[in-house]
């Protein structure tokens, strides 16, 4: 492919992708595809001669398209959004398009500044202390990260590594590999799966402590922990702290536990991944109370923030924690001499590699302007509330807990298997995606505002679908237990009750 | 920005990139910016209202392009490639534009399915046996990660975990943690920062052993460190065998290495992250010798496969050790159940998110054909010998260790400070980009091609860049010597021989 093809497939890509947003509306949000269909319709092989653009364009269209799930149709509410918008698409493009690297300063020097100046936009716009920022005097400063799972492991590696020169500040003949075997790190029971694939790969024990009745994990409950640990010979090391828990978005007491992190020399690190984007509208920031407790904290730029994957922001209160643990090197690297404070982010980070990932970042923020970014977070946490106000309504459903941020998490009356049903045949249409999760051993539905283009009249549509759904699902159901009552009549209050208490 | 506004903008930026690429020549590929310069450029703080978008792409012009350094200049010679060729950057735009993630199969099944079937194309062009595809009946499999320094860890965990396992069946009471701290794994004194990086990442001792003269990693040096650590109560666990090591492109003894990881059940990885990408051409198979007693083996397709940045394809022969070592279920997350082998791929690596990645990959082998790929790297190895061809006529250069795929690593006679003097004073001119490496001890100059724009003209340019660097140099020398001369006349010959003995 020459420049001059280049330009012409580049426009029908161009084309082609904002067709598709601008008709996102007549697609099913899941794809007619049963698994291996895609791998049976491919070639077993790599073609031996090239194949033109427009050939490839069409193959595309005809057998990529197909297979995608719309994560930014209306009616996708599963899981959490995944950032997307035309700026960082375009900002995708560009840093795409120029093809740099950048390890150390001198492989492209825009990579670093650029990232240690967008990360100073994005920490003051969430109202982080300033010891977070790049430009504070201090050793603190903001990097991106590929996701939420790498800025969790990057803190555990750092806080494992901070641990040992402690104890060996008090031990100089300490036995490093020994003490490690000792550390503990803790979160809570609703922690995202990488938190606890954290503990796996870099190898110390996570406890998943039990939360509250909302979902939040206590400082309490973390300080029993930590003191049944230290009673065993063991050496707390590092917490999770979630704010805004994966499956029902609970938030974690943060001004609680800090003070005990504190008190027992733990790691803090705060993993804010989806909620942590409200913090730019100001009535969310009271999240942060207990922040001066926080050695790292990190959201995921590319869920609620309107940036593509991956830009996972991370901010550190002393860089020289990560450099410690991950400074290796290499000739053929040099690390940058400056007066400014100028960032080796590779220390900062498990990979060599960096792409450029700040360019997406810093055009979504001139491309909306904080005013921008704040009245699409407002606009989502209201269409998640204004769902939720249509579904109170209509008390075979039960929502719980309380809706947070975008999500809302909902049940019926009727008990699992009917709530399981709900789901299933609902997926089972393509219109409409949501995942499931578990709320105090109970089965729930997760309905979350993940498009930019969901409106009011989609939460209708969608709300009207699940009702329909449940119309049938309890008619027939009522119809089952009828028959049920015809054959086995003296039992039948028995099976409501039992159908009940599930 | 809405879709119309992102047709303009989409469209002026693919002109951009076109003509970025159709007068990269003109350009020089080091900036004209000292540390900090654009940090001060730029505002503290992020603008609150929304920027028009030509505001933001003439802000893209004016600093950021301005800040980069051109990797893709005829003139680039440093590091390694980074790949980028017009169908990866078309590749990345539809997989930014559509914007999925694809944790699971219904997350989208095309992302995991193209994934599986790229992947198979890519195994079969460079010629791995067949336990290493997805379609192969056995457990084995290829997967994206996101860089070669990933996939030495990742190799380096499931290590771990399958010798937890082993050991555990000899005896189930074993301690684990006691066990842990006695794994090690070993390398070359030649490999890349990533390797060592993974150790102490992975927490697991890592041996650099002494190459041969020739940079090459030995059987025999790999059997004597792992029996003196058997000596010791340790545990060889893991090796790592570089195929093309980053300094200076030399290859370790597999076929010697191997029998050595098979007697000892530790586990082979390869870090094939440049070189890989040439047993695309059979006149390089030969370099898979040994490749039997492989468990993992990974290729950076970013690197000399004309993909973008991130894209590591690593194989592996039984993806039941990544899956054990990685699983972390939960409820909202379900794995994909089908008659067709389709593999769950986040228990595949370290993080939950995942990337359209293959889209890039599997658009760049249909855009160039398997010929068009062996034709660019043949093209790029004759550029090195060329290269190398016209510096071997002058007698003032040593080049060492023989030239490997598009490496050259050259020194001046005159010894370590005048070869130190020689790429400063090139670097400072901006014209040609290469770093320095080390050697037997002695300094030297890597020049790799990189560019796929470099052509036999930008090498005689390059070479007589560098020739009149070091006639300047040696000439400045020559009269700094004579001035020593008759200062301190009785000397002269101790400074010759000091100098050149350096």
């Amino acid at each position: 492919m020459d420049s001059k093809q280049f330009r012409e497939f580049g426009r029908e890509a161009i084309d082609f992708l904002a067709n598709y947003y601008d008709t996102i509306r007549d697609r099913d949000v899941l794809p007619s595809v049963q698994p291996g269909d895609i791998i049976k319709r491919l070639p077993k092989d790599a073609p031996e001669q090239p194949e033109p653009w427009q050939q490839i364009f069409q193959d595309f269209k005809d057998v990529v398209i197909p297979g995608i799930t719309n994560w930014h149709s209306p009616q996708f509410h599963a899981y959490y959004p995944t950032g997307t918008s035309f700026a960082s698409i375009i900002g995708g493009l560009l840093s795409d398009g120029i093809g740099i690297m950048g390890f150390t300063w001198i492989a492209s020097p825009v990579c670093t500044e650029l990232e240690v100046v967008s990360m100073d936009w994005l920490a003051k716009l969430l109202g982080l202390p300033e010891e977070f920022l790049n430009s504070h005097s201090g050793p603190g400063g903001g990097v991106l990260q590929g996701s939420a799972s790498e800025a969790i492991l990057v803190g555990l590696l750092a806080a494992k590594d901070k641990m040992i020169r402690r104890l060996k500040k008090q031990d100089p003949d300490l036995d490093e590999d020994l003490a490690k075997i000792k550390f503990v790190a803790y979160t809570s029971d609703h922690c995202n799966s990488a938190v606890e694939k954290a503990g796996v790969l870099g190898s110390m024990k996570m406890r998943l402590l039990k939360s509250d009745i909302n979902g939040r994990l206590r400082g309490e409950t973390v300080k029993k922990a930590m003191e049944e640990d230290k009673a065993q010979g063991l050496i707390p090391c590092y917490v999770v702290c979630n704010l805004g828990t994966t499956g029902v978005c609970s938030f974690d007491a943060m001004d609680e536990i800090g003070p005990i992190c504190r008190e027992n020399n733990v790691w803090l690190h705060v993993d804010a991944a989806y909620a942590g984007s409200a913090l730019i509208c100001p009535e969310y920031r009271h999240l942060l109370n207990g922040i001066e407790y926080v050695d790292s904290f990190d959201v995921n730029a590319h869920k609620w923030f309107l940036v593509n994957f991956d830009c996972s922001a991370m901010w550190v209160r002393d860089s020289y924690d990560l450099i410690n643990a991950f400074d290796v090197q290499r000739i053929y690297l040099e690390d940058v001499d400056s007066e400014i404070k100028i960032p080796d982010y590779r220390h900062w980070q498990m990979p060599l590699g960096r792409r450029f990932r700040a360019l997406k970042l810093w055009i979504v923020m001139k491309s909306y302007g904080a005013e921008g970014i704040r009245s699409y977070i407002r606009r989502q946490i209201s269409l998640a509330q204004y769902f939720a106000k249509l579904m109170k309504a209509d008390d075979r459903f039960i929502i719980e807990p309380e809706p947070s941020m975008g999500l809302v998490c909902f049940r019926l009356v009727q008990g699992d298997e009917l709530t399981k049903k709900l789901i299933e045949n609902i997926t089972k249409k393509k219109k409409l995606f949501m995942v499931r999760g578990s709320f105090r051993n109970r089965y729930i539905i997760r309905f979350v505002i993940c498009s930019q283009f969901t409106n009011n009249e989609d939460i209708e549509f969608s709300w009207n679908t699940i009702k329909n759904e449940a119309n049938t699902l309890i008619e027939n159901d009522v119809v089952h237990l009828k028959s049920q009552a015809i054959t086995t009549i003296h039992g039948i209050e028995n099976i409501c009750v039992t159908e009940k208490s599930k």
